[in-house]
């Protein structure tokens, strides 16, 4: 282990920088895990850890999973208390983070799984709800997640932790359209997930793999061309009170009817 | 609108220590709702607004909504945007509070709905869960949710605000025990949510009314005596990874099954 203990450590600058910005993480290939379970979880799914980062109370207090995670890192930090702050996004931080190689190998679906069961966002812009939706598709069983390019980060640390790891297991690309991919991709039935309740409702539909549904924005829904390019558009039958479930919450019931 | 510009004022003080303190609001009988949207559904609702506080810039902006609101109010106040910093919650202020005369009168449930279905919370910790399940709650249908003296307090200001107004349409009790509850209340039959691969899966339950779900604390589920108290044990199925979701989704996920 190497002490660091000045703020002026490149080390500590570059991971703060991560933290920040979107376009940092992208432009150097690496974000941050924070958090003993996350990065347990990123060691245990064999991500490319190329920093841990420990506070010094934190190798006192777990020293067991602090060993776990250092053996799986070429370069590994310690710092004081004091410092830590500087590098984590929590409020209440329990000492540890990880750097990670970014992972978005683009995945083909035909090699994944053609018998498989997707969900693709659209312009979903809260950290939370992407990290719950991720959460969620991984504990359900989706098979892999497509994303817009104008879908919040997958690396900002708050999608990271909300997702509970999942970010590490579940397969997943970012396109820049998802009317294109649909387009690319016909052997998917896709379904469109919309607030109308002349849409055929969610219990209707046998969700016949390979398929694939789309889930748009917080506060706008879907855009019209994306509803238009997919084969069906359906909805939560909810005697006209759709609008007032939670985004995450509305994806969940329907990964929840994609899966059972 | 009567002006107030000290910190010092009695008003502002009270909101303030309403705002923090769980013990404070039961003490007086009032919470506060922050908020353009939640103030409305107050206000729409026939709760007790003893006061409403605007912002100088929100009177300006939202003069509209300003007024419907202030109509209902026995009492209405402006403040200068600084001082607004002290009475809210949230991070980037609308410029609106109110002051509401709390609501759980408790509710009989033969009187209520005989063929009801309800949920149950027992130890529920997180405000940001408490908010989500209620409004889920509302927007599916349930018809009312009892509540353990020890889940988090519905009137803070978290629960108030994600609960999107539910915690002024929910028919809602607080009890002091869940078990004592349902051995009052024979007539309804009673399922505890758990995290069991040995249990009834929800896709195999009928949720016939009248019927309660009992659903438990995020990190530690059920207490064994609550689900000794239950009619029968229940789980989401889902091949063993049933932990791995968010509270508030598991939760979204079975009064799903229990309505749709």
């Amino acid at each position: 282990m190497i002490s660091i203990s000045s703020k002026d450590n490149q080390l500590i600058k570059y991971i703060a920088k991560l933290n920040k910005s979107a376009k940092y993480r992208r432009e150097n290939g690496e974000f941050v895990a924070e958090g003993f379970r996350i990065c347990r979880d990123a060691v245990l799914s064999a991500a490319r850890i190329s920093s841990a980062v420990f506070s010094q109370s934190a190798v006192e207090k777990y020293s067991g999973d602090a060993a776990f995670i250092a053996e799986a890192c070429e370069n590994v930090y310690i710092v004081p208390d004091s410092l830590f702050t500087q590098i984590c996004d929590t409020k209440t931080p329990q000492g540890v983070v990880c750097v990670i190689k970014t992972l978005d190998i683009p995945f083909v679906f035909g090699k994944i799984k053609s018998n498989g069961k997707f969900i693709a966002l659209d312009n979903i812009q809260d950290p939370s709800n992407l990290g719950t939706i991720l959460r969620t598709a991984e504990a359900l069983g989706i098979d892999g997640v497509i994303m817009s390019a104008d879908t919040c980060d997958i690396y900002s640390p708050k999608v990271v932790r909300g997702s509970m790891g999942a970010v590490f297991r579940l397969p997943f690309i970012v396109v820049d359209s998802i009317e294109t991919f649909l387009t690319q991709h016909p052997q998917l039935k896709s379904y469109a997930a919309v607030v109308d309740i002349s849409s055929t409702r969610i219990t209707d539909v046998s969700f016949a793999p390979p398929c694939v549904t789309v889930i748009g924005n917080e506060g706008n829904g879907l855009k019209e061309e994306t509803i238009w390019a997919c084969d069906e558009s359906i909805t939560i039958p909810m005697d006209g009170r759709a609008e007032s479930l939670n985004a995450s919450v509305a994806a969940s019931i329907i990964i929840w009817e994609m899966v059972k």
